[in-house]
């Protein structure tokens, strides 16, 4: 999505290890349009795939799933990294090594969000080290449901975890992937 | 809103200590047509108020807000609950009593994602005692921003803070007003 690479050459930053800021339109601040945009490009990649439902995990990846979910007109259901009082009490698992933050934790999502009819669709903004999507991937798998891949905003490339998924046979597709990257420039995969 | 209260009262459950839990349509499963409905309506109420930015909270406010924001046209700027690392090195901050969750909490937001120019609707998914609203608004403040008005989906009146606010002067709108909640029945203000 020749857009979304443009907005990263544009406004993206590049921080001490290989953290790429895209603060200013994907999160934290979000340009509205241009997520809808976005979703309608997750929409166009998935249509007749008989999605039913987009997985996430909470936060960063909300907007551009609600995005999606609005395009798809499917229903939207976003892990939790906390365990919350109006949280359900069955709920699926998984652990997750978050590569921004550097720890560990768990995401749960509520038994009664993910049935075993549904064929899901897990969306997110980032794709690096491919934690958070293998934690979704298992929760996806205990749910009994059928997944139908993976639609991410930015896929780093070099951390490999994107390529590794399609040997391995998963749909994975990034709006825009990073081959290299460094302080002053960042290479682009031709799509 | 209509749509909301039937939404509310079909799909809604009272939980132990006032917590009404809507988790199958608005957090953490989000139905997409109605969330784009709820953004089309905070849209409606307030066109014509030029509004520049929209400013929420993670995680639960994210999706109202960035269909909010699809519908205005305008950024979605959400405060985070925890540092991380692509977090800006200046923000503005605000401590926050999370009833749900029952502990206080700091809010942060990069200060270049609010400007003094700005002119901020704030947007959740609900308003009880309104810490959230209030965090919000100082965060507003502190940025030099001008605050249109707050846009929640659902507000519990019984707990006051809607009503408070709107006796300071502060426009607040509340798509569904809960006057009364026990664990069989919710009682709506008529609007």
């Amino acid at each position: 999505m020749k857009a979304l690479e443009q907005k990263i050459l544009k406004e993206g930053t590049v921080l001490p290890g290989n953290v790429l800021k895209v603060g200013s339109f994907l999160n934290q601040k979000i340009d509205s349009d241009f997520i809808a945009e976005v979703g309608r490009e997750i929409a166009r990649l998935y249509e007749g795939c008989g999605v039913t439902k987009i997985l996430t995990v909470e936060s960063s990846g909300i907007a551009i799933a609600v995005a999606a979910g609005i395009a798809l007109h499917v229903p939207v259901v976003f892990a939790k990294k906390h365990r919350s009082a109006n949280m359900p009490s069955s709920v699926y698992t998984a652990s997750v090594y978050s590569f921004t933050h550097k720890e560990t934790y768990e995401i749960a999502v509520g038994n009664e969000y993910i049935e075993s009819g549904d064929v899901v669709l897990i969306v997110d903004d980032f794709l690096a080290n491919g934690n958070a999507v293998r934690g979704l991937m298992r929760i996806t798998e205990e749910a009994g449901a059928q997944l139908a891949g993976c639609a991410i905003a930015i896929e780093k490339a070099f951390q490999g975890a994107g390529d590794k998924l399609r040997s391995e046979g998963v749909r994975v597709e990034s709006l825009a992937i990073i081959e290299k990257m460094t302080d002053s420039s960042v290479e682009f995969r031709a799509q």
